[in-house]
C-alpha cells in the first residue's frame, strides 16, 4: 500500500455525521448507554461497497474518535499463517483492530452484510444461561419479532413465526469463535444473530440501520424472554 | 391536491420547538431513551385543528427529522378498497406513513383526541401476559391513578377509582387491530388506553401533553402492577 | 401587593444557574430522568431567606421553565377558609401552585427546612407496600445510611444507627396529607423523610443540596431494602 | 509550601479535557448516571507521576468542578498523630478531601496504581450480601472476566480463570477500612478490587482508563452474578 498518510486520514475524516467513521463513534457511545459495550467489550463495524470500517480492540467504546478507526479493503483473502490482514488505514496510536474482526467478517462473507454489531448485553448472557441446554433461544407471539429479518438480510419475520437464535459455546480467544459462528450461520440460515454462551450476541444486517434495528429487536426479545422464563411463563406457544 | 412542493415543506418547517413536526422528532427520541420505541416500533402522532402529523413506518424513532413527517387533512373519509388516504404532505424520501395510522385515527374519531401514543414498553407487554386471562389490567389505590383521565379525555380519575385497561388480542398486521381497538374503546368508554396482547399499548389525550402525561402514568402503573403481581401483592384492594 | 409585573418577573429571572427558579427547572428535569417525577407528579421547592419558590401543579416536570415558578413570602399565616395564600409572583400562564405546597410548608415550619423534595419513585412505593403492616420502613448496616441526617436537618446518622422512615396513609387529595404528615414529623423527630402509602416520599434538608443528597440516599436505601426483602434477606440486623 | 495561590490554581486549570481535574469532574458525572456515586458517595482519584488529584468529601459528585479538586504530592509519609497529610493545593471553598483518601492511597502504595475508583453500586452491595458467608465473590466462565487484570495491574485474566473478589467488613468510619483493605490486598495479590460489606467496591488500575474499564467489568460481573444467584444458577462451574 503506497497510500500517503494524508490520504489515509482522509478515509476517516468527514463532516458528514453519517460517514462510517463518525457513525461508529456515535453509535458506540449510544450502545454504551444501553449497557451493551461497557468495559471495552462489543462494538459495531460498517462495510460500504469495498471498504470495511472497524474500531480498535480494548478501548473505551464510548470514547472512540473517528481518527481511531481502521479501514480495510473488501473483499480480501482470509489472513493465514502466511498472510496478514490488509489495511487501507491504521490509526497512528498504538492500537490493534477489534478482536471481533474475523467474526464481523463472517457476517460479510456468509450473509453479505453491510454491518455487524456485537454486544455483551446482560439480556443476551442471561438468555444463553437459561436456554443453555436447548442451545437455542426461542420465542413466539411477540410483536417485536416482526422487526427481525430471516437470516438477518431477508424479509422480516411474521408475528406468527417463532424466532430462533442459536447459542454457540464460548472460546477463550474471541477469534476462535470464527468457525463455530460460521457453522451456526450455515446450519441455521434463517437465524438473524448468533448468541455466544456466557458472552453476548452477534447481529448483522444489510446496512448499519438494519443491523442496529435488529439488534434492538433481538435484545428486547431476549429481555422479555428472560423475564417471562423467570416468571414461569412459556416463551413459545403451541409447541 | 395542487399544493406546491415549497408549500408542502412549509407544513413541517418551523423554528418553534412546539411545532408538531419538531415535537414528534423530539418526543420520539425521548421515548427511545425510555425503551418505549426501540427497533423502530411505537411512536406519537399529533392532531392540530384540521391537520394530522404522523411519523414514517419502520424508521429509527430516535432519528426522525421534521422533514420526515407526513401531514394529513382532518377529518377525512376512511380509506377503502376504492379510496386512498389523503395527504397534504409526504416526505420526499421513500417512506410509508406509520402502520399505526388507522389506530391513531381511532383515537381522533372515537375520542376526539389531539394526540395518540403507541409504545412497546416491556411493562405493558408483561402486564398483558400476567393479566391475559382477565383481558383487563386492573389496579387500585395508587397515587398515579390520579394522573389518568376517564376515557383519556374526561376528568381525572380519583385515588378511590380502580383503573381498568382492556387487553385486546394482537393481529399479524398492525392495521388489523383497528376494529378490535375501536370496539374496545366503545365497550369501555372509561378506558384511557388499550393494551394489545404481547405487543404494547395505545394511549391518547386532548393534546400531546395530556397524551404523554397519561402514557407516563399508565406505564408507571403497569410497571408497579407487574412488580406487585410478581411479589405476590394484590393490585386491587376491596374486590 | 403593589409589586409591578416587571418586578415580579425579576424574582425568577437570573443568569445564575444556582438561582432557585433555574435550579427547580434543572433539578426537576434531572429527577424526571431518575423516574421520580413522571406523569407530572412530584417535584422540589426551595426556600431562601424570606422567599419560597414553587413549581406549578400538573405540569410536565422535565419541561418547567423559570418563568413558570411561583414565589411566596415566608413566613406567612396558614391559608384558612377566610384567608388565601399570599404570593409575590404568579406565572402569567393559567397555572396553580403545586398541590404539594402545604406539605412542603410542613418541612419549613416543623423542621426549618430550606428545601423539600417529593418523589413518586417506585422504590418508595414498593417499600410502603412491603412494610405496610409495620407502618415504618427500617434498614440497618448500610453505608448509605451515613448520608441521612437526624430529623433531616441534624447531624448525619452513623453506620450503626437503624434508619427509620414512617409510612402514613395516602388521602384522595394531596393537600389532606398535611396534618398526618405533620403529626408523623412530630411523632418521629429523628425521621429524615415521610413515606406515603402507595404514593411516594417527602424529604427535606437545610438547603437544596442537602435535601437532594438525602433524597438520593433514602431512595438508594429503599431500593436496596426492597431488593433485600424480595431476596429473603433481613433489612435490619440484631433486632 | 510557599506556592502562591495562582500557582496552586494552575494545578487544576487546563483546557485539556484529559487533565486529571477535568477528568474527575467528567467521570464523576458519568458515574452518577450509572448509579455508582449518588448521595455524594464514591468517586475517583487520579495519580500522575508525582501528583495525586482527589475530589472533596460530601459533595454532589455529578456537580464537581475542576476548581474543587485537591492536589497532593506523591509519595509522602502516612499522616500520623504527629503529622498531617501534605497538599499542593486545596480548593478555596470550605471543603475536606474525600474520606476515601487513605483507601485510594492503598492502591497507590500496595499496587502502584495510577487511579482508584470507589462505587456504592447496588450490584456490589447485593453481591456482598449474597456472598457474605464466603467473604469472597466468585464467578467463572463469563466473557467479561477477560477485562479484569490480575491484581488490577497485571496481565488480564483468561476466560478459564475464576474471578475472586474478597469482601471485607465495613467500619463506621471510612478511614478505618484502610488496614483491612490493605491486608486483603496483600492476602489476595491476584484480586483486582476489594468489596466492602453493605458498602461498595474499590477498584484500581495503572491509569484512569484501566481503573474505569475494570470497574465496568467488575460491576457487570457483580450484576450478572447477583442475577444468576437469584435465578438459582451457579456462578462457578467445575468447583
Amino acid at each position: 500500500m503506497s497510500v500517503s498518510i494524508d490520504q489515509e486520514d482522509a478515509l476517516v475524516t468527514s463532516t458528514d455525521p453519517l460517514h462510517p467513521a463518525n457513525l461508529i463513534s456515535e453509535l458506540c457511545a449510544s450502545f454504551y448507554r444501553l449497557g451493551w459495550v461497557t468495559g471495552t467489550g462489543g462494538g459495531i463495524c460498517i462495510r460500504t461497497d469495498d471498504k470495511v470500517y472497524i474500531a480498535p480492540s480494548g478501548v473505551q467504546k464510548e470514547r472512540i474518535e473517528p481518527s481511531h478507526i481502521f479501514v480495510l479493503p473488501y473483499p480480501q483473502a482470509e489472513p493465514s499463517p502466511h498472510t496478514d490482514r490488509i489495511f487501507l488505514r491504521r490509526p497512528k496510536l498504538n492500537l490493534k483492530e477489534s478482536a471481533c474482526t474475523p467474526l464481523f467478517w463472517n457476517a460479510f462473507t456468509v450473509r453479505n452484510a453491510g454491518s455487524c454489531i456485537h454486544t455483551h448485553s446482560q439480556n443476551a448472557v442471561m438468555a444463553t444461561l437459561l436456554w443453555e441446554k436447548e442451545k437455542m433461544f426461542k420465542i413466539s407471539h411477540q410483536e417485536m419479532i416482526k422487526g427481525v429479518r430471516i437470516g438477518g438480510n431477508g424479509p422480516t419475520l411474521s408475528y406468527l413465526d417463532t424466532l430462533e437464535v442459536p447459542i454457540i459455546n464460548n472460546t477463550p480467544n474471541e477469534e476462535d469463535l470464527k468457525d463455530s459462528m460460521k457453522e451456526a450461520m450455515e446450519q441455521y440460515p434463517r437465524a438473524a444473530g448468533i448468541l455466544v454462551l456466557r458472552h453476548g450476541i452477534y447481529v448483522w444486517g444489510d446496512d448499519w440501520q438494519k443491523a442496529k434495528t435488529q439488534t434492538e429487536c433481538l435484545d428486547y426479545l431476549l429481555e422479555i424472554g428472560v423475564k417471562m422464563k423467570l416468571a414461569g411463563l412459556p416463551t413459545v406457544l403451541n409447541e
